[in-house]
């Protein structure tokens, strides 16, 4: 887009310098012109004026799937891991806490004292009964001979007497803690005095190995599991709220044979990162490179200009020479290059940091589908998108910045008035994510509906927010949202 | 908008009185024009011409970083009241109901007068163990030495037979109320005409104190808790309603201590209230001088027109000196002083209008964000939205007047036909919302499947009323909004 | 608009004519022309021009208020009589069914014969039991000094023998009825035969009075409710579901008493609807008046244009006599007098056809506030919707009719091919109402989701089904009608 | 609309012809031009013109009639069968499960090894006291003389040891399996190795007859129902679950009697199905004869061009000659034609491919009605659709590839990062399902809502993700694409 319209800037200055100084700097201006075309040309313009071969082309398509096999093997594997840890949270919350049932991870709560103690010699029971129960190979974990016993930790305020009934009270804030033990095969009683108690947490350690990636010839792994559940009281609002969670640690097992299966080599897996990496950095390379030879070719442009045609060349116009699209191919290919380095760690179980491999690669993954747009564009018709989305942009982001004033004040406002009333309207956060479902007409009914009508005031206030804000948003804003780019496409078809 | 606009009426005003008068006046004109031209400048203006430093603008961006900080520090400490609240409520459902569960709480109800009974019991029996069950630290009430204690209050007909097997009534419409107080260690048995029953009402007190406070480093507050358990069997319908509801009072503890941790002096809170008051008063204050300038400057202009040109300027050229950005000001500023001001009184505990307080300091802050808009329509093209929704405003009021009047009938329509069939159809606030709901593309098809299928007649007549709804108010009456916004888009840019 | 429309055709059609035969018949022209535009006058400038007070318009008016008023006293009168008849079906659910839960409503099914067994004799024991259990004031019904029995009746195959096994079956159509009479004190055990069972019914008949309107000053009703519960084997497919309705009876006690209240005298009430069908009368003749006169005008015209000018008037031409909000007015007027009249039939207590009453109010109702536009009307600006939504109107049909082809397509290819795959496939009406909300944007991801995967090549052509579907809907024909008003409106622009 | 354009094209030619060899080619160019322009005549032009009457048009309106009588009444039928194996399938769940509920379908698991036993015993119980519970007419399959026993089959690994206490495992990926046929009488113990234990099934045939068809006048089929319980243990995660499918067969019974009542006759059936195909052989026949008859045509324009013009015939221009509307009909037509019959043979119940036939006939009537497009483009205004989209077809698609391009790379994205932290990324194919319907405005706030908060950094990643997406999605390529649309519509209105 930038080129051709720059291209036709440049044109009738030549043009303009032709008709000034006819004679003695034709010839130079023209190698110049010649010059600043063939850098703006697009590969297949290049192959048809001078036969090059569109390797550069080449190369970034092969990037493309490359990179998309990689994302695309890590994104399976990384599913079965996340899908054996999923099973077994489950299994350990069906397993050591009472009663439980699907529907009710949220609310798993108790409210009476003698539930405490009962919940926790369930769990008890239940940890030191666990060979003979789970249906999963889970064992306790061995430190040398010893196993790793169960340990109930409780946090309380060290001193305090409370009397709510003569509303007084005096409270040691200083919060202790009290770790208690449990050998694998000794159960035991322990009293807690409540009203000082603020958490019992429970945690222990099972050792299990996945057995189920031997199907999909992938080498089983170890997994330890650090459970710990936590009687919550910080509140001493009535209401214990139980939550079990665990951390999960991967590596490969010490020990192991597989008979009658191969499973597949992880060092093929490795060399294949090492070529994604490789091609990448050819890519990276020669994007540096282009973009040198641009910045190369500005200040010779400049300098020419101020020579011949004593002209400062503006800033925009300078900028013209550095191709947003290398800019995007070296970002992702950075970020790619990264991810992947970070992924070949991880399968080689050094380190566990998913998150960020993830982050890394999904985004430079994006970033390079994103990249295929460019090669689009050097067929006509298929830039309007990108050429529309980048001529509105100034305006889509000081129309953003206006409406996001509006949007702000709602939230605030919704946030403290509607808040005690509505979950959906609890912290900030969570008031901008349903404000901004609200626009896009999700969950309106909900919203009303969910509205505690306790008192008539806010009752009435929260139907006037409501129904102004949808209004403003859906009807007005948006509508002038559609407008904004009807009107830049307009601009454009008639430019061109 | 309205200062440019103004001023580029009055520019050929003020040339043409100088061809009409050229001698005379013209020194007098000239300087009464300089004179309106600082007036209508904005503050960037302003400081160019003169070296006038844009002190008010700097207020302002003062005020709303104050107001905003004030709301959210309010907003933070409301939340975890509104939380202790809630679980507290959550708590005491789940201590004195029987058999209740968190699914249940729209639809608890019995069936059956042995289920009277026992559930009045388990309620009685729960107080009464209630220090040796509850997990909180709730506690009596106690008055005195005493403890107050729960009473079971029951409301029925005077008197009255009814034998609907004879089809025949004879009831005594007054309603009388029969206390039964129970002492906090006697259980009793009572026996209640169910016939005659309208209401069964269990009360008592709990007293309690929110410790969790003292992690956020803030004083823990005393709460008193009224509950009220309600058995409704006004409908006589063979089913009896319970509900469990508290009324909640806060206030300051008579005698505390904290060891090893420092609550946050309240004093200093209140003293940045104060402070977001007085910067809040000089705003006010200062706008309030603008407009009396603007006012008095209308006068100026008035005489000034009249006497040279013996012209009469009309009301809409005299309400361009009344700045409607001062007014919003204005106002915002009015409703975040009383909201402030409630806010202390608040936290001094007097008063617990948590409400109120909430909806003035809500509506100020949002008043406040909107504001800003005005510094940014000071940068040309930042200001799209706010002409494009200021031009659009009289037509779009117009438009929705006239769809309005489409959207009561179906409104009217739907309760009466559809109410019997469909609780989102039960009363005409309930239709309007689900009205609103359907035309933003929400809950469509539970609407359509949620109908019951009992009357051939009226389901077929509830598809007809749904598809014609729905066509008319998205495919017509929105699009037609949609082009009234784009068309006064298109005036405007024409216009510029 | 058409009026105004006409007016312009009109004046030049004159002019012309006083152009053609200056002498001879331009009094004659004149005079008509002014009756004509009188004709044409709306009530403003009718007053303006001749003094004549708008006796039309106010009549409106208060036939808007007074038709409001009936409908909302209606719709709240029923409210409660609706609330008291689903509280009823409730508790008799909770009552007569076996381990009946909220939540059950739709899935509540037995799946042994055992269960058969048992949960009739439940019912039986309920019914047995009933004065001791029931919170409600429900009775048995008495004809003269006996109750009315309970009975079971059964449905089956009067002959047959299946066997399954040996793939061989002998069934005699016929179906034959047991009926089984339950005197109110004697229990008995029965035997079914499972394999030609078809249904059996339980059905029971109890009495109440709702006690409830004593509060709002209305007078109690005796309900009668025939409850029918059926165990529905006809598929025998292992699962008998059981549904309980009743069949509710409205009418006035016969012998009643209420003291200390005064119930709202009902001769008021129909003395009210009596003025509304008055005024609603007065309406209907002043509408045929004008219509009538209307028609009368047209001859005249006719002839005058046929005599004077030779020309022939066109029927698009005369139709512009008849005015198209009289036609609306004369049929919301007629609709709201049969519901009146069907009202205070309902009130007397001789009828009970709600539903026909509240369609033909409703749809009044709505007629009459959409009619409220016209008056808009007369306010310039305030028609853009109405008119736009006229001249709108040919060419949407036209296009709604192309839609409606591909609509059709889809809808018989999805029932066919996805309806024993997805729950909102299963029957054409239900394929329509889903394909309607996706196109609104709603339930979509639950569509896709809740897909069964039993097919694989099913499974492909759902997904190929649902995003051919919904983009072309959305993203084509919606985008296409939105164009469509666009179009007109700038049509309709230009034009003024 | 291509054939309108073509005459339009012609005619000119025609002309010029005129102008340039006026004497000699006249007669025959005339002829000529006459010939195409018959040909390309509508059926009521060519009614006018010839007098022909529109035979073709009436065959594929009775085409429409009766093509989908057939598929409404195939989809009729099918739908009690649907219905039938769903109960069933409900009922055996309901039969076999221990303790299963409606609500627990998705999440049947058991999570300790006692659980493995009862369960399986529990199915073993109630499998062989089948015939006094069920209130089916289910019965044991017969082979001979000997009913076909319940068999339960365990899978495992053949060999190992696994001690994840060690990190240590041996494992023998090769799978064995162990069948143990249970006869009808006789109930036994069995242990599993646990650690080892992959799956256990049981297995057991069924047999039904479906009577209820008999109240529709359809001959009651047999069932056979081979059912399949599955413990699940691959995982080893400590969760097995649990799932019952079967698979049905239906076909004829051997031997039958039905007194009073008569089955429809299944020839009539056959009979009306063969009728449907000769009409759409006809229609065929007469597509292909037109298309044929357009071919040849299309070779002697070509061939007289270039004889008396010397001008070549573009391909475009002699693709005009193939009429899109008869390749559609020709496709609907073989497509119908093909599913009627599989349908004539599924009737027959030789074979029963449901699926494929309701595709085959699904798609042929699907394209049959928006085959109906075509004879409404004969009136001028009704073909706006049509033309627009035609139009704007290779704008949409141009547009729709960059769009995808983008969209690829936020599934690519969200799957990666996303998906172990919510189930709506957890598959490519569900990711892409999500994001569409977000597009669409549906199930926004649960989106933001279910997003699992463990890790920071992806949450944060997810909001900026999801915000992202939906803005630049609804507002910006949305509004694009109506744009699109709207300036294709434009353009066909100035060209017309």
């Amino acid at each position: 887009l930038f080129i051709l319209a720059y291209l036709c800037i440049n044109d009738p200055n030549g043009n303009r310098a032709v008709h000034y100084s006819e004679s003695h700097a034709h010839l130079e201006e023209e190698k110049f012109r010649r010059k600043l075309k063939y850098f703006f040309m697009n590969p297949c313009d290049k192959y048809k004026a001078r036969g090059r071969k569109p390797w550069k082309l080449i190369l970034q398509i092969v990037k493309i799937a490359v990179v998309t096999i990689q994302l695309v093997s890590f994104g399976l594997s990384n599913q079965m891991v996340v899908q054996f840890k999923e099973e077994n949270l489950m299994a350990f919350r069906h397993l050591f806490l009472k009663s439980f049932r699907d529907s009710s991870t949220d609310t798993y709560s108790i409210y009476t004292q003698h539930d405490v103690y009962t919940h926790i010699a369930f769990t008890v029971k239940q940890f030191l009964m666990l060979p003979s129960i789970t249906v999963g190979n889970h064992q306790y974990e061995k430190e040398g001979d010893v196993y790793t016993p169960l340990t109930i930790c409780q946090q309380f305020y060290r001193n305090g007497s409370i009397s709510p009934a003569n509303e007084t009270f005096d409270i040691d804030a200083q919060v202790d803690e009290g770790d208690r033990p449990f050998l694998y095969l000794v159960e035991s009683v322990c009293v807690f005095v409540i009203f000082r108690l603020l958490t019992v947490t429970v945690n222990f350690t099972l050792k299990a190995i996945n057995l189920e990636t031997v199907e999909y010839h992938e080498l089983p792994d170890c997994y330890v599991f650090d459970i710990m559940i936590t009687f919550d009281n910080k509140a001493h609002s009535g209401r214990i709220t139980i939550d079990l969670d665990n951390d999960v640690h991967i590596y490969e097992c010490r020990d192991w044979s597989v008979t009658d299966a191969s499973p597949r080599n992880m060092y093929m897996l490795v060399l294949f990162d090492v070529i994604v990496i490789l091609i990448l950095m050819l890519s990276l390379l020669l994007c540096a490179r282009s973009v040198k030879a641009g910045v190369h070719l500005q200040f010779e442009y400049t300098e020419f200009f101020s020579i011949h045609h004593g002209k400062h060349v503006s800033f925009s116009d300078r900028m013209e020479f550095i191709n947003g699209w290398y800019i995007l191919i070296i970002v992702s290919d950075v970020l790619t290059i990264s991810g992947s380095l970070l992924k070949i760690i991880i399968q080689l179980k050094a380190v566990a940091s998913y998150d960020l491999c993830s982050i890394l690669l999904g985004t430079g993954t994006m970033l390079v589908w994103i990249g295929v747009l460019r090669y689009m564009g050097y067929f006509k018709k298929y830039n309007i998108l990108i050429i529309t989305l980048r001529a509105a942009l100034p305006n889509v982001i000081r129309f953003t910045c206006c409406a996001a004033m509006i949007y702000l004040g709602y939230c605030f406002c919704g946030w403290i008035v509607l808040g005690p009333y509505h979950t959906k309207f609890r912290t900030l956060n969570v008031v901008s994510e349903s404000l901004f479902s609200l626009i896009n007409g999700d969950d309106m009914f909900a919203t009303f509906k969910n509205m505690q009508h306790k008192s008539d005031v806010v009752w009435l206030f929260s139907r006037l927010y409501l129904y102004t804000f949808v209004s403003l948003f859906i009807y007005m804003v948006l509508s002038l949202f559609i407008t904004l780019i009807t009107d830049t496409y307009d601009t454009i078809k008639v430019r061109e």
